[in-house]
This record gives structure tokens, C-alpha cells and sequence, in this order.
């Protein structure tokens, strides 16, 4: 399988056996995080891993683990889950939200899902329920069939815990359903501690206030309690927790802009900035962080975007939901985010959370995220070339060695999407025989510019042609005699 | 109807009738070049026009016309036209290709399609009708049809004149076809006179030769009789023949890369140099000229390949194909291309062609063209909020109050598909009374963020509060009262 990438070339051992072995021996102690052991100048069985799929120096992932630059999300108790990394020095990665919503899935509805990421590429997996299903059980489904990260908002679960009850949730309750994320396995939550109490007024002023879903119930307890958030307050608590599975921040934006009017405001930014302290907060324990982002960006703003997340938060990986580069596509935010998400991983982030044609609209189906998936996939292969990571380019070059050779099935293979690249050039030239035509449908037999092969022979005569010409001033015409 | 915006808002009078009298005095000038006009202080009607429409004062409409910065292609034989124009001042403006191929097609299929791609938002349209039909038969309905730009390749049907001889075409086949597409009322015609002979050898070590349609054919004709390209020898010929119906030149590129490999090498850059030589030669003659560029470009290269063209070709607008920003993903090289078209525009250039999902494997169908366009629209309207151009942002914001207000047939209304968004909604929530609903499928009807609306009394309640506890230390948690 070449196009989903998601398995390492020659791996032979299964990831679920594989790094059941791996982790036994860490159970029972007091820190297991990867960046804990990277910190000691341990190479762990993950961080060998990793360097073997990114084609990178095991000492170089570990140094970039312990600096914080790079993740290896991987909770010890996820055994069957086959390491990867995010971070500015490996290739830029994809994920991909599931997740059954009030309007009702089951937990085999959302394993279809999850194979279905996988299978078009998805570098890790959100489980994004909020209800209409018992939620620990879709979750502990998704982990057990996942080869893939995955990760949680665990806000969602801690409300459903109370009832729905902004007034009953207490702090405890997020500290246990986040305990319990871990205990099942989960690899990163989302963690909305950067909002504060204080950046609340600076929403003033915004066209779409709040659009994250953990940041708006956040913001909703502290305006009926009055009091600072929970996740800021308890902080340290939380780190105490994630180091004992390994379980990585992905510290939420819930101030993210919701269109391009708010985008890199005050209160985007206030926020930013309180992600920095924290980021630099779980290093002190020894935990892996990576950082969310918008959202709603112009074009002319996200290379700042990611500059300013770097300074800010001391380059730990960034982690972004688009941008979306306008608001007036809805059908099509797959591809106004794609835009951004190609640009902004081009100037240095490390993920890019896919957007389907339905956002804003509707639950996604099966369709929606495979056109997603493939939308990110491209983003994020676009910015893997443009950042020259070595031997990025390769499948292109292959793709179009084939493409000009006519050979039809090698360009199907090489496809993000075989199927789909099969499916389109079948709909006009179904018979196997144009499978080795010199054409398709588009310019139909006689007009293929690919069939304009110069060969060296034709060069060489022109050539010699060319030589006996010298000096003819460039605007003259050259008149040259027919040599054949 | 406010998606497609071809037409203007407030315009009384049928473009049809208004500009017959227009161009009606102007018969028989030995030149009738807006061009012309301008350099000689004259706002034509067209002018006057295109000013209202881009919300621009007519004397800067004039000013750029003169200094070829901008165009306005309006043949006088289309009558029916609706003049636009193209350059950095106006803008981004996107082209929708059309045309049948030997695989079949009529001239009212074509007409449909046509109005297809007016109805999605097409600014001009191209003809690259290459054979399986009345070539002059297909293009006089089109243009009959068609208030938009309609341009050509004229080098097909000089090949098609002599039954697909390249031994046989001569330098005035090409001369009589480009003059009757003149005389039919074509307003811009893809002319390839930048490929000289010299540079073909530059084609080596490439790997997938020229991608040009058009250029491939001149090549082979340079080839076979080992002569200068006509198109540039008999340049100044053409110039005549188009001064006198005010056809616009799209001086095509043939060397331009068809992968990413091949991007911004010698070959394109020597060609494009001579593109530079050719537009100031037009100029000379008052003849109005757009450049035509890549293509197959890595991200990273983009702003280069746009910053160069206008060096080059002192600013004359610059119309690009794509750019395709990776290869590898055939089946969806709308969304490739719409990432490089984003970035391009932002960048200066002037106006996108528009690559359709089944680039490189079929001729498209009207959903081809349908997702083709939208996705063009979307990277045209981006550059457009990223180059700050007056207003261009005012779509964006009036969408995304409506969204924030739950106005969903607002929404659709402003979206650049209407159809598919509430189609795309109504797939979960189809019943009417959704379309007033605090919610969608999505997150469901207690989860949506868009619900969070902190008011005005809200934040005075909560600044009081934070007032009286001014002073706490960032890191330190502020444990404020609850004040209700």
C-alpha cells in the first residue's frame, strides 16, 4: 500500500505486539514520557521507531524530543499503536476528527470511521463525541482497533459527566475525566488552559465570538462562577497525571478566530501567549506539548501566525485547524483550508487538522472524509516539498515519469487516491486497452502535448543547425535552412 | 444573484444593446485598441465601465490601460460583451476552459457549458475546441452567447486547416486563422511566438518535455522544417491583424513545467525573457497583451515565478495556470492547483485558469467545471482579502454574522455555491424549521460553540470583578468570588 503511508516500509513485527514488549518495563514508574527519556539521553524502542519512518538519526530525535521541538504522542497504555512524530524536523502530518455527535453513530460506526482515515492517510485521529452513544465505549473501540495517535477533548465528556450543568461541573470533574482519558489510552487531549479569566472581555468587538467548542464551555463556567479557569488553576495536576501514561498536551485555542474580520486580534493573541507559559510549564515535568491554532486566517497573515506561535511558545510543535483563507465557501472549506493549511505548513507547522466539505454545515460522512483527508494530504505534502525535506519530491517525480510515459496504472499507484485517479480516467476510456494509450479523453488521441517527445537525435541535428547560425541578433527572425 | 457577480449591480440597459453603439463609430479606425484610446487620453465607454464595476475612478482605469498594466479584451466584433478588465489594480480574476474534443461534443453542448461556467462565476472563458467538430461553427455560438471574454488557441485549427500536416502548415495558415478568429469576435487569442528554436534544446534533462498543447505543435513544426517559429517571425504581422478588431494577446508560454521537477528551469526562464521582448514589442503597436505562466510549481517558488514575470514583462498582466503545488494527487488537481492559484494571485498576478478535478485524465464534465470554478472563485476571492483590495472582505464578514446570528438562508445566500451549501445542510436537517435552528448536525443541538454569546452585561459584570483583583501574578491562580 503506497498511498496511505501510514505502515514503515519492511516493518515486520505487528505495531500491537511490537510495543506490548516496549513498554512493560516502564509500568510503575514515576515519569514515562518520551521526552522524560530523551531528557536522560535515552534512545527509546518509539524514538527508534520514528527515526526509521522520518529517515532521521535516532540521536537527532531524541535531542529534538528532549528540546520539546518534537512529539512522539504515545501513551503506554495505547500497546498497539505504531509510534510517529510531529514536529518541524520531520514531515508534516496530517489528523483527521471523528466522533459520533447527539444526532447518534455507534462505536462500529466510528471504528469504520477510523479505518477509514487511516486507510486515506490520516497521521492520527481526533475522537471528537459528544454524545448519543456511550462515550467510553466508542472511545475504548477507537483505541483498540487504532494503529494511529489518538486524541480527545475531554471537556465534552466532563460536561456530559454533570448533566450539562455549567453550574454543578467542578474542578474535579475535569481532573477525573481527564485521568480517565489516560487510563484508556488516549495520546493527547486538548487542554483549553490558556484561556483566562482576563481575555474574556477582549472577545468584544469579534463577528463570530467563541468557535471553539472546549473554549466556549470554559468561558461559559467562568462567566457563571467567576473564577479563573479550572485547567489554568490546575495545571500542575494535570501534568502529575499526563506524565504517568504519557499522555501529550495538545493545549486548546479557544480564542481562535471563527472568521478573517478576527483573525490575529487581542484576544487570539492574549491567549498565545498564556500557551507559551504553559508549554514551558509541562516541560518542567518532563511532558510533551504540542500547540492548536486557527482557524480563520488571510493568506497575508499565517507565515506571522506560525512565527509568532514559535516565539511564543519556544517552537514546540503547532498544530492548526486550517486556516480557512476565506469564509464565503461553505461546501467547500476543505479546500479555502487546504489553501491555508499549505501554506501555514510550509512556514514550519507541524500538523494540520482536516477540514471536510461539511464544516459549518453538518456532520461529516463517509464521503466527507475521505475528500478531506485528501485535501490535507496534499497541504501537507505541498509544504514537505516546499520545505525540501529530502526525498519529498521523489513520489512526484515517479508519478510524472509515468504520467509522461503513458503508463496509465503506475500514475493510479503512485495516487494520493488510486481509486478516484482510476474511477476518472474510466469514466470516458473504460476499456483495458487504454490503459496503454498515448492520450485520454481531454485532448483525445491526436493533440496529447506528452506525445511531443524531443528525442536527443532531433536535438543533436538542431543543434549543429543552431551552431552554423550564430550571432543572429535576437529579434531578428532566424531564417534557417531545413537540414532534413 | 449575488455568487456568480458577472453582472453589474444596477446595470439597466442589456450589455448586448449598449455596446453595439458603443464600438458602432469606431468601425473602420486603423486602430481601435483600448490601448490606443488611452495612451491617447480617451476614457472609452468600456473603460467607464470597468471603472464602476471594480469600484476604481476612470482615470486610473485609463492610466493602467495605457501603461499595459491592465486590459480590457473586447473585441469589436463581440458586441454582446461585457467589458472586464485584467491587471494588479482590479480584481483577481478567474478563466473557465471549455471546447470539445474528438471524443464528441456539439455547439449547443459548448453553449451549455458556457453558461455553466458564467453561472459559477467564470470572468473569461476559453475555447479549446480542438476537433470532433464545426470548430467555427462552435466558437460563433459561444461568442454569440457569451457577455464574458472569450478566448482561443488558434494554433490548433491552423493544424486542423491542413488535416494535422505539420509538413504542410505554413507561416499563413497560422496568419488566416488567427485573423478569422479576429473577425469572429474572439477577444484574446493565446499566441505561441516565445519559443524560438534556440531554446528547445534546453528541454533536456527535463522530465515530462513540454506540456503546452499549443507549444508542442510549434515545436514539431521547428523541428520538421528547421526554422524559426512563424508565430514570432510574422509577430509584427499579428500585431496589424489585431489592432484592427482590438484582439488581446495571451502570449502563451510552451515551456512552461507540467511537473514539479521541471519548475522555473532554463527552458521556461529563457522563454519567458522573450515573452518580456514581445510585449513591448505589442505595446509599440498599442495592442493590448497578457502573459501566460506555469503550471507545475513548488510553493516555495511561487512569489519568485510572479515577481519575475513582471520584471520581465514590465508588469503586463500575468495569467497562470495553477500553479500545481505537488503531482501526486490526480483526481483532485483542483484543489493542487487552487493552493498555487491562491498564492499566485496574492502575489500579483492578475488572472487564475482554472484546472478542473479530471486535469490529466478525462475531459471534464459540468460537475467538473462546477468544482473547478468554485474552487477558483475561492483562491481568486483569498488574494483578493490578502492584497487588501477595497471591499474585498465585506462578503466575508456579512457570511460570517449571518452564521454567527444562525441566518442560514443568509448563509446559502451569500455563499459562492448556494445550492451545494444548503444542500449539504439539509442532508441531516432537511425540515424547514432547521433553517431557524441554533445549530447544526455537527456539533448538535447543545454543543454548538456559535451558542456562546457573551454579552455586553455579561463582561461589565466580569470587569468589575477583574478590577478588584488587579495585581494577582500572571502564573498565580486568581480565585475570584462568584459574584451572582
Amino acid at each position: 500500500m503506497i498511498h496511505g503511508q501510514t505502515s514503515t516500509p519492511g516493518l515486520s513485527v505487528a505495531p500491537q505486539i511490537m510495543r506490548a514488549s516496549w513498554v512493560e518495563s516502564r509500568k510503575g514508574q514515576a515519569n514515562v514520557s518520551q521526552m522524560h527519556y530523551a531528557r536522560q539521553g535515552v534512545v527509546t524502542e518509539e524514538m527508534a521507531h520514528v527515526a526509521k519512518r522520518e529517515n532521521l538519526p535516532e540521536s537527532l530525535v531524541m535531542e529534538e524530543v528532549a528540546r520539546g521541538r518534537m512529539i512522539i504522542p504515545a501513551n503506554i497504555n495505547h500497546t498497539n499503536l505504531e509510534p510517529m512524530a510531529i514536529g518541524i524536523a520531520s514531515k508534516c502530518k496530517v489528523n483527521a476528527n471523528i466522533g459520533a455527535s447527539p444526532n447518534a453513530s455507534d462505536a462500529a460506526e466510528e471504528v469504520k470511521k477510523l479505518k477509514l482515515a487511516v486507510k486515506y492517510g490520516a497521521d492520527t485521529v481526533m475522537d471528537l463525541s459528544t454524545g448519543g452513544v456511550n462515550l467510553d465505549e466508542v472511545r475504548t473501540a477507537i483505541i483498540g482497533a487504532s494503529p494511529v495517535p489518538i486524541g480527545t477533548v475531554p471537556v465534552y465528556q466532563a460536561l456530559e459527566s454533570v448533566h450539562g450543568s455549567i453550574e454543578k461541573l467542578d474542578e474535579d470533574d475535569f481532573l477525573h475525566i481527564i485521568e480517565k482519558h489516560c487510563q484508556q489510552g488516549v495520546d493527547y487531549q486538548t487542554i483549553h488552559a490558556g484561556l483566562l479569566i482576563e481575555h474574556l472581555p477582549k472577545v468584544k468587538g469579534r463577528i463570530t465570538g467563541i468557535v471553539s467548542r472546549g473554549g466556549g464551555i470554559l468561558a461559559q463556567w467562568m462567566l457563571y462562577h467567576h473564577r479563573q479557569n479550572p485547567l489554568y488553576t490546575r495545571f500542575d495536576d494535570i501534568c502529575e497525571i499526563f506524565k504517568r501514561y504519557d499522555c501529550t498536551f495538545s493545549l486548546g485555542d479557544s480564542l481562535r478566530p471563527g472568521c478573517q474580520h478576527d483573525a490575529s486580534d487581542a484576544a487570539q493573541l492574549a491567549e498565545l501567549h498564556t500557551l507559551g507559559e504553559l508549554t514551558r510549564r509541562a516541560w518542567k515535568h518532563d511532558v510533551q506539548v504540542m500547540v492548536e491554532g486557527p482557524g480563520h486566517v488571510p493568506l497575508d497573515q499565517i507565515e506571522f501566525n506560525v512565527k509568532k506561535q514559535m516565539e511564543e511558545c519556544s517552537e514546540a510543535p503547532f498544530y492548526v485547524l486550517g486556516p480557512l483563507v476565506t469564509d464565503i465557501a461553505p461546501g467547500y472549506d476543505h479546500i479555502t483550508s487546504a489553501i491555508g493549511a499549505a501554506m501555514a505548513g510550509w512556514h514550519g507547522t507541524a500538523m494540520l487538522c482536516y477540514v471536510t466539505p461539511k464544516e459549518h454545515l453538518g456532520l461529516p460522512n463517509a464521503d466527507d472524509v475521505r475528500e478531506g483527508l485528501i485535501a490535507y494530504k496534499i497541504a501537507a505534502h505541498a509544504a514537505d516539498i516546499a520545505r525540501h525535506r529530502p526525498g519529498a519530491r521523489d513520489r512526484d517525480d515517479e508519478l510524472s515519469r509515468a504520467r509522461y510515459n503513458f503508463d496509465w496504472n503506475k500514475q493510479f499507484e503512485l495516487s494520493l487516491d488510486p481509486e478516484r485517479a482510476k474511477e476518472y480516467h474510466d469514466e470516458t476510456l473504460p476499456a483495458d486497452i487504454y490503459k496503454q494509450a498515448e492520450f485520454c479523453s481531454m485532448c483525445g488521441p491526436k493533440h496529447c502535448p506528452m506525445q511531443t517527445k524531443i528525442t536527443d537525435e532531433d536535438l543533436e541535428g538542431l543543434e549543429k543547425v543552431l551552431e552554423a547560425n550564430t550571432g543572429a541578433a535576437e529579434l531578428t527572425p532566424v531564417k534557417l535552412d531545413k537540414a532534413d
